[in-house]
């Protein structure tokens, strides 16, 4: 439920609206925007029935209006704004679009140095590795685990770069947040509801990936879980769904842009690697994640892909994502953005 | 690696063998067939290269084979004989065909006598039902919790079935072991490593249910997970992939049966509830589901699917379960097999 | 539009009923059931309206109900009891299930031969062979053509087998309808308009098979292009859709037979040699597709499956479809149907 | 197979290689390069192999190449160069990207000289419009026919732009290419090769879309078909795939843009209208297309969407199709293209 003010409404007039849905024992989430203010009702729907005629008459009301659809706090019914998201100095879902790049796991100091320096100089936003990996087989390289969340710190230390790193598992995310300045849910946990509830819990922003076979409602509705917990600032990740075609190891659905971005205020990431599985196609998509309007993306770089501990494939040299980098400037220019 | 034993090859012969690995640092698993003996080496790659010349000039060994599939311990060329999982008194993988069925989740004490009483009136092996409820949307009843597996282990007092109910998380492992005769691992958390491990270490059996988008080579992999910690008793369940028709909630692929029968020994167990969401889908699909070789049923029922809490519409009511077991046994009875 | 008669209405009402629609320029479709009779009303939509009060006065009609599926002629609402395709001396839709089966092409006249003996011995009810092929490469064997067709009558003439084979094209369906019993609507065509009218005007029964990512709503659409030209002797095929799992070339859809069976009147047949490609997989998916209600199978059986010019590896060898019917016979018998 | 001539080889050295394949009963396709010529060898395979050796030792012939990929005619190893398409006074596949603009089907002239007039005047290079309307179901709108046709060549008269349009069958081939300029097979009819090969026999360029569930090697050697009749001139057209999403009707998989870019020398068009079916996605969806590298794109424009016979929730107004064109030029720009 939210409640529209009028264009007009004061300061107070907000204040007593709020006033009124805490007495009645529920919060409230305030987007102000250009020419109005809105009010989203947080809590139990059948207390909200119950206060929504008392709203209604509340001076400064236009009107008081139930959410349709399954998932609520996510809803651009429920915060019409566009949500920015902090990532250390950098804001992912403002005109500015981040780019989040590093290689797919910390393998050592060595490799993620060199990395965090490379991107770095070509302009990254942020920097991306994976301390914890989720391997497809047990018999992969699972990961320096806390040791490569070590290394990610010390390398932002060096670069000014804020972090992004995976945590597998509710036990984690404390750890995890400790070190790095966004907590990633990979595709896998996408319905790992007792992981989203921590990650809920936690005082720093996560990026959510979709699954493979999440339609968009089960994607908004896993967002839902850790806004409910409190955390409102969430990036939602496409990155590739199951299709049918060799030449891609994943089908990247662009059209999940525009689409979340109408349901949603969150800001919405495109991952070209994963999405394509092979380096040759990472920079065609990733224009095309940005034409489409994508706030931000994540890329695998590697100082040296071929050897490459994971998805060794699927990352750019930082020679080529310099080059990238270079290409991604003037589209962005092209619809009004700026990298 | 395998190590094969010739035709006539003595036990002194076999125990040697197996001395020569375990002297290396690596564990076997041993497979008796009616006319020979199949010892698979577990362990280290690297050592397994060393000793494998030892091995071939022992004693009664036939020839050593490289298993060359990404998964090893779940693969029928490392154990060719199918395995037997011991469900209380049930089995699950030999000649009877094991049905499991309850409701979605404990709703009440009342509810999940009723469906005991009836399931088992009816011929179930074995009562299902969810204590931990992973459910899309927040919002949603998420379960009764610990409540729910203290009600589930009255049922099982009550009838004699041993109890399959799932957990959401690594944490809740030790938890629903102490309850539970199975632990089962829904499809949302197919590729939950930290959960997978966890269960690898519990004392109980495991059901596994593949995840919707998941190739049956991941479903392997993810099973290699929990015998790589020492849990052999592990049943594979095929539950519906993500497909295009809306007719079916999802698309229950049933050649995923004699595919997997084929690369694996572990049992198969197909959820048709699940897999159509619709009850009156269930019964073909059950039907079906053992004629293609299913060694397992998992099936909803509920004593008032219309006021189900969860997955009503895909429940089955006492009196249409008892009818689809009436039905299912001449069928099994067609192939060579019984209820 | 349907008119539902009441229980006791005599066949002079049937007929006025009748007489009523005709004059209004509209045609109708008597379904006669044990207790009452449905007249289904062809035609103008808007006719039908204007019509539709007068009918509901008419001495002996209990209602009349509009048909709300975009499909009519082949919905179980216009037509409510089974319909049974005349295959030659065969029956296709009634308590026996029939198989039809033959090589993927027709070879050469030993070929063809040695298969239609081989099936006929083994009990099949029509014989398969393509004549006229769709490959998906130009460099491949595109069949014999009509010559491919003459054999397949000369096979008939041997065996007292009815033959089903494919036009691939509007102007083929006058030649194959004058060889053969039944008229194949290739996957590939399924949404081919010039050539399912073209079948609809031929004087022979028509099966028509699911494209690979055809909706059920989109089978059934496709089927009525053929009923609304006036040949309502039409059987439809599931053979696999397009799936992610490389185990298999398709995925099997077996809830497409439940989900048919309820919303059409027409026999619906599984085709396990093309939905599974592995010769391997066909018997556990003919066995399941029976299970779950199919009116029929159409397999692949070559005299020399390892030397096919085309679809070899899923071809049964006329051993193992020997094998298969034998297994066949008793699942059939034990949900109350033959072979 | 490919001969690849040495940088310095002269006309007299490329002839003679020509006039040996020649008399060997085969023919050639030759592309000339800056550095040096590419000569393809189209016929039988056998006789190509003898031919080889002989070739290998010709003068000026650096190495003689088998294609190892199913499809040999589209493929880049066979035709190094991009092709250019010419469509009337356009050209598809170079700088410019080419907007083929216009109604879902044609309606009547007052319409499609509306559209016509407004595609042209917001810059679209090509006209499309369909006569004869492949419809989901019989009881839709099935085209104005050959009155379509000639409505759209009044069109072409009045405003210069060449036109677009399906052809369902291959008795209508001729009739099609008689008044338009480039005949499109639409994506239900991809595998109808008796449609393929009349259309590689038709005087005029093809546009082929791309099958809902067709992979990228199918759509390659469905375009095989063509270029085998002798007709060089295709376009490949992505148009969306079967997915499981409902915010769109289908999946667009524009990663199809940079792998057929790679695969093949044929020009690649991206329809956003049928892949997303909703008109509010099709610009981003555009502008991603182009950005990934597109060379057309194929767009649906209706003066009167809401009241549009077929298609109306995909197509833009004239007004839209405007501001998609201004906003298309920044980032055609962007990429080094122009429209």
């Amino acid at each position: 439920m939210i409640v529209v003010m009028e264009p007009g409404a004061g300061e107070e007039q907000v204040q007593a609206v709020v006033d009124r849905i805490k007495a009645a024992g529920l919060n409230t989430h305030i987007s102000v925007g250009v020419s109005r203010t809105v009010i989203g009702v947080v809590g139990d729907d059948r207390t909200k029935h119950v206060l929504r005629e008392s709203l209604e008459r509340t001076p400064g009301v236009e009107r008081v209006v139930a959410i349709l659809q399954p998932f609520k706090l996510v809803s651009r019914e429920f915060i019409p704004l566009d949500t920015t998201v902090a990532v250390g100095p950098a804001a992912v879902g403002g005109a500015r679009i981040a780019v989040m790049a590093g290689p797919c796991s910390v393998e050592s100091r060595e490799q993620i140095i060199a990395a965090a320096d490379g991107v770095k100089a070509a302009g990254a936003a942020v920097l991306r590795g994976g301390a914890f990996k989720p391997r497809t087989s047990p018999y992969s390289f699972q990961g320096l685990e806390e040791e490569g969340l070590r290394l990610l710190a010390e390398a932002r230390e060096r670069t000014g770069l804020p972090v992004v790193t995976e945590a597998m598992d509710a036990s984690q995310v404390e750890l995890v947040a400790r070190y790095a300045d966004v907590v990633q849910i990979g595709a896998r946990n996408m319905q790992n509801y007792v992981l989203l509830r921590e990650a809920g819990r936690a005082k720093r922003p996560v990026l959510l990936k979709r699954g493979p076979s999440a339609t968009l409602e089960e994607l908004l509705l896993a967002a839902e879980y850790i806004l409910n917990e409190g955390n409102y600032q969430v990036m939602l990740c496409e990155r590739g769904i199951r299709g049918f075609n060799g030449h891609t190891r994943y089908t990247l659905d662009l059209s999940a842009v525009p689409v979340l971005k109408r349901l949603t205020h969150l800001p919405v990431v495109v991952d070209p690697s994963h999405g394509t599985g092979k380096w040759r196609y990472v920079a065609p998509m990733a224009l095309a994640a940005v034409a489409a309007g994508a706030d931000g993306l994540l890329i695998e770089v590697h100082p040296d892909p071929a050897n490459a501990l994971s998805d060794g494939p699927q990352s750019l040299s930082v020679e080529n994502f310099a080059a990238l980098m270079a290409s991604l400037r003037p589209v962005a220019a092209a619809i009004g953005r700026e990298l």
